[in-house]
């Protein structure tokens, strides 16, 4: 087990651990920031990310979109620089600068030519520590945001799990879309989002991470030296959002009549969060029912009778909850036909009725996520996030090593268990295409 | 310059150039099966990919979608592999396994860790040497194929692009969509696609590219093993689609009419071929006019008046043909507006009338140009997918330095040349939303 950030002195650096060249190092800077980089001698770039501990679930109903808006009036401009300054000094270095909300994090990145980290360093620092949310900005941004919301309504593949989302949870924080909804964003001041920003932007809120081909102890003075104005007002690094009970959820169907040519549906449940245990045994499970073109949904649904071109299943995990879905797009006169082949896909794995996964699905299963895992960290965009993920929401970062030994310690009992408890709890269903009123109840 | 493969020996090998700490080699066997390789010792990961010289462009018109199909069919299995046993093999070790069907061009790909590249030969030779195309499977994959294409007509963002295909190059084989209609997919026999197999997957059109942590005859001996049985029947390797006369084109308007909630834009013309010298100058010029966030185009239309959420340039290249085109979605109601800012911003650089890039413009576009090259070029399928592209349908592959080399010598007269060249050209434009039969005539 590694030192969690909240026992390390602020002003102190430590060795996290190493893995094969390179080595994961944290420094807590006065004030609570936290660095923590990935050295990777073998590359040439580097990938440097400032993430935020807020996103869609810390929002009150009025404030529903509040953290993705921020997210994208920070790229309008600084005390020093104009939005042409920011975007332009990233891309004459041919340098990718980008951002995401999710429900409880906020991310902004650079990947660039090692040689140009500083450049990357100072920019991307001053974008999130010294923003001005100017009101004309936020005016013009609003426009911006109400387009991405049009948008994604206008793909049913992209909605349908926003829908989910809210059969799933209800109106509730976990429940509501990232984007917000047209007249929350049409609602939202600049004064709001100006506090918004002030209140979570924060150092001890704040995460930086860096791997590549890069030294930590530069990266602190570079980061010491771009927040050098910035780095008071935090108190101790704040802990993961480990409150302890799950958070309720409350299965309905959604049923959205719309025109289109396919229906797309989603069917699920409350999953396991990201510190539980049984996480490892669950991804086993999704690898097999869903994960991949050998898993039971595909061959039953795509390869058997032709009846989808995407089919699969996932999960979600936040702090104290998560999700386990399937998702399928069809004919619409297909959905009956799909929702039982999905049903009884899940039905055959699931508690006591099922006969669970074969020896040779859960071997298969362990080998999918293991070969995922490794081949998914040698960029460094991967390996920056995996760093930096880890440092603001879970207690301490999992070596890989580990992280393949609990995979390889699954059992077909774990994944009968967990399947049981996932897979047997009261589902939520959504469906989006020219349907009508159709009943979809199992 | 290096050699091109049709003036190689079948049965010799050639370096063709090193770079970095790599070198790409290529192999041709005998019968004319080009096997080219490029060493990246500091990954521990490979890609190994199968490209095939036929794409949409070489379909009649009653073969509309077949070489997309046939991509698909080869997954369904061989003469000694089930679709099941196919996916399970690489879903067992994490790996990758994917296909995409192009215009000019099919590639079917793995990314596995390098000690399972022994088994990403085998497998995907397999599927693309001896697929048995059986009956039931072409008829079970001819539903996925119409789900397919009822996916990109749900994303009007998506369907956009094929509309504009049409609108520019008319019913022609570029301008026809990759996925083929629902009527030719419904009509396609499975003896058609089984001759059309037969007909364009011989050696001579084939190219196995593979980068990483391989030796290049290792590799050779895995291919040469795999294809053992495959590989007669061929001539010399083909030559690039390099037939001279460029395509013409036949610039039209198309408005469709469509309940979304967004109006999606694509205005454009003929660009410049892939192996025009005018490439690198119109590279920088799209960096400018709409490449990235700093571009002319995203600070117009987004940046400054928040008016879509989507705003780009791009450009394609064929062998005797190219495309330069400006894509916007916004509110139906702002179409007019937003043109009119894309048609300014064209002429602004374009032709005798404009002002052309500021000299701030061009070397921000250099740099864009560079970094995005050598960034991308870190990952084993980025490095795969350049060696083997460049195979099929280049000449020669250009090393790396010389790209960086063509692209720093562009000058502010040679961007001024081709944006006249492209854009002072007949435009098409395509609409895609409720709009009616509003006329957006320049």
């Amino acid at each position: 087990m590694t030192l969690p950030a909240r026992a390390q002195e602020p002003g102190t650096t430590t060795t996290i651990h190493t893995e094969g060249a390179g080595a994961v190092r944290r420094t807590v800077l006065p004030g609570g920031l936290r660095v923590i980089t990935e050295s990777m001698p073998t590359v040439r770039s580097a990938a440097f990310g400032i993430w935020s501990g807020v996103g869609s679930r810390d929002e009150a109903v009025a404030d529903a979109g509040a953290s993705h808006y921020l997210e994208h009036v920070l790229f309008k401009g600084t005390r020093t620089r104009s939005a042409l300054e920011i975007s332009a000094a990233l891309d004459a270095v041919g340098g990718d600068l980008n951002a995401f909300t999710a429900k409880e994090y906020t991310c902004y990145y650079a990947r660039v030519l090692d040689s140009d980290l500083p450049l990357a360093v100072d920019v991307v620092s001053d974008m999130v520590a010294a923003s001005v949310n100017r009101p004309e900005d936020v005016e013009a941004e609003r426009g911006v945001i109400l387009e991405e919301i049009h948008m994604r309504d206008d793909d049913p593949g992209d909605l349908i799990h926003d829908e989910f989302a809210t059969a799933l949870y209800g109106d509730t924080p976990l429940g509501r879309p990232i984007l917000g909804t047209v007249e929350s964003i049409n609602a939202l001041s600049r004064d709001r989002i100006h506090d918004y920003y002030r209140e979570h932007y924060v150092p001890s809120n704040l995460v930086v991470s860096v791997a590549g081909n890069i030294d930590h102890e530069e990266v602190v003075g570079l980061v010491s030296r771009a927040f050098a104005e910035h780095l008071t007002g935090g108190a101790a690094p704040a802990a993961p959002r480990l409150n302890g009970a799950p958070v309720p959820v409350a299965p309905s169907t959604r049923v959205i009549d719309k025109d289109t040519e396919q229906a797309h549906i989603v069917l699920g449940g409350a999953g396991v969060s990201r510190t539980d245990d049984r996480r490892f045994a669950l991804g086993v499970l999704n690898a097999a029912l869903g994960g991949g073109m050998s898993s039971r949904l595909f061959q039953e649904v795509r390869e058997k009778r032709g009846l989808a071109y995407s089919v699969y299943s996932y999960t979600a995990q936040y702090a104290d909850s998560g999700v386990f879905g399937v998702y399928a797009g069809c004919q619409p006169g297909k959905v009956e036909e799909v929702l039982s082949i999905c049903r009884d896909e899940v039905a055959k794995v699931a508690g006591d009725g099922g006969q669970g996964l074969t020896a040779e699905e859960l071997e298969r299963g362990k080998g999918q996520l293991r070969g995922a895992m490794v081949l998914g960290l040698e960029d460094t965009g991967s390996r920056m996030s995996r760093i930096g993920k880890s440092e603001l929401v879970y207690e301490s970062l999992l070596p890989v090593d580990e992280v393949l030994a609990r995979i390889e310690a699954v059992t077909l009992e774990d994944v009968r268990a967990v399947a049981h408890e996932v897979l047997d709890s009261p589902q939520a269903l959504t469906v989006i295409g020219p349907v009508g009123d159709r009943d979809f109840a199992a």
